[in-house]
């Protein structure tokens, strides 16, 4: 019996980044391997995405090109249906459009997460992964702005890691997301019901 | 500036549980609280879950009545458009039929996964978060078996917490889940990318 690395004594912390995406169900038909961004699959010379690999590093895949619409995380590992994987994302995701990695260098993840919107009102500070804000003491169903201090999160709609996803980084916007219209192009609603930490 | 309640030392790791369902959106119409299990909501009066507000403790939901077909987690918060919260899950999830109480004694969850049914071939020891079991060492997409020791788990078909739910307790099958025909009636694969722990 042996155990998986521990989440925070990853092996390789490396910056490293490859995903391989198909034309195809089941990783067949024309593929690509990225190493980083890729702001239109289409110009890339691809119709569609139908299956990808994520070989390293975490991936946010977008809606639209150029990274806009909705967001969705994609960690390692196979993801042989698009469609079918699309279907457990937010409701409206059709299609996958451009993508590029999450940069994460820090080994642990930081972040003051406040009630208003311009970091104003009751604070906490997150450095964990919160499956409820509500059952850990966050009486709201909402959150209003966020900094990141380092690494990079994932913040849900629902509880329980769902709904509409937004990635917050550090090394982005420096890790400043004042109101709900900076979360993503795609984002409507200050609810925030969940958070977790992104590793590689 | 304040922290959260830290995952592993909650204020009140209580037994309690108390979920209110509502006929309609946002938490209006009919409505009915359960401190334990319900096999049926229809039987107890409502045509449909429309909308949720978990006040504690864990819930399963289930797509029909008796516990059966696709199963999904649902954490302390609000869930105000079950529609849309739904669309979030895997699927073909159109209604919530019975749900029950996820009990879990336990601090700590721990559990052990096998490379083949049977819990033969290899296995790793798992007591935390996984996202992505393969970036933590499980190299394949699928697991064959599950010994959970204690508390409670949830697994999921894709990396990030997506794709099929199934809820794995040391308190039911005496945590054994030998082939994945035990681990739902509705499961077909033994795909698992992700596994979290249930925590209250």
């Amino acid at each position: 019996l042996s155990k998986l690395y521990a989440r925070q004594a990853r092996p390789s912390p490396s910056s490293s980044n490859k995903v391989t995406v198909f034309e195809q169900e089941h990783f067949q038909g024309k593929c690509l391997e990225f190493t980083s961004e890729c702001c239109n699959i289409q110009e890339c010379g691809l119709d569609n995405i139908r299956s990808i690999r994520v070989e390293s590093g975490a991936w946010v895949g977008f809606e639209h090109h150029d990274f806009q619409g909705q967001q969705f995380i994609l960690e390692r590992g196979e993801y042989p249906h698009w469609d079918a994987y699309s279907g457990s994302l937010s409701y409206h995701v059709e299609r996958l459009m451009s993508l590029r990695p999450i940069y994460c260098s820090h080994q642990s993840s930081r972040m003051i997460i406040f009630e208003k919107e311009n970091f104003m009102g009751r604070s906490v500070e997150i450095c964990d992964d919160y499956p409820s804000l509500q059952a850990m003491g966050w009486m709201m169903p909402e959150v209003g702005s966020m900094h990141v201090q380092c690494g990079a999160f994932v913040c849900y709609q629902y509880p329980g890691y769902r709904g509409q996803q937004y990635i917050m980084e550090c090394e982005r916007h420096s890790g400043d997301y004042q109101h709900c219209r900076n979360w993503g192009s795609h984002c409507q609603t200050p609810q925030i019901q969940s958070i977790r930490r992104i590793q590689h």
